[in-house]
């Protein structure tokens, strides 16, 4: 069996692609980006977390306090450039959820490329994660993140 | 990408094995066991269900009056040995869920041969049930279920 496909398939149901952003003293522009690929899991069906893990060779799994799961999460921008997409662009998304992997991925490559740290990327890329998760929750409001 | 493999991974997330008992009266033996394969999905992101009919070639989506939420289901017990179990045999589930597919196919595999309509035959099932899912809740108790 394809065990990259079958990843893709198990993302598509319990994954999530966010960038969330925070306020934060320590990022010049007063703002912090942050790109997340997850998968939670309930503790004692944690096995497909580990696979992901080793086949996507970065991240972490960790208790989630906010319950009894656990969750899979890669936030560093160079493993989710040079890892995650690679394998997600490969064995692609087949669901809607496409469209917020679109958008991930492309606030990931422009993080890449440093654009986040300049005004008018950062503008940008505010502009893709507004676009993301509709029915999320988000913290600030598209005016609140202003420069 | 093998699709196939990707629909075992979105099952191994979002996928459900089951058999329920209930007290029935057009059963000869008082119950009836109803094994059932489903998959929901937020109506928004039902797409993998439609892949998963056309490719397991049997079942029906519809909706779930307890919430927004779309479902997949195979109750038929010919669908489910013929083309279901092929599915998940060529392309197993990874997960400790594998568990209960295990339990599942074997009262399939049952039922299609007719085991549950002779008293003994319809005991063992009940206690492959009994086994299954055991964090979920039960409707009846081992012990009411009894001839």
């Amino acid at each position: 069996m394809d065990l990259e496909a079958y990843l893709s398939g198990f993302t598509d149901g319990e994954g999530c692609f966010c960038v969330s952003l925070n306020k934060s003293k320590r990022h010049s522009l007063g703002w912090e980006i942050r790109p997340s690929f997850s998968v939670s899991q309930n503790r004692e069906r944690s096995e497909v977390l580990e696979l992901l893990k080793q086949t996507l060779g970065c991240g972490n799994i960790r208790p989630d306090p906010s319950d009894n799961t656990l969750k899979y999460e890669v936030r560093c921008v160079n493993d989710l450039v040079e890892r995650v997409l690679p394998h997600f662009d490969k064995y692609p998304i087949l669901s809607s959820k496409r469209r917020d992997y679109d958008l991930f991925a492309e606030v990931c490559r422009r993080m890449y490329d440093g654009e986040h740290l300049q005004a008018e990327g950062f503008d940008q890329i505010v502009d893709l994660a507004f676009q993301m998760n509709p029915s999320g929750k988000r913290k600030y409001s598209r005016e609140e993140v202003k420069l």
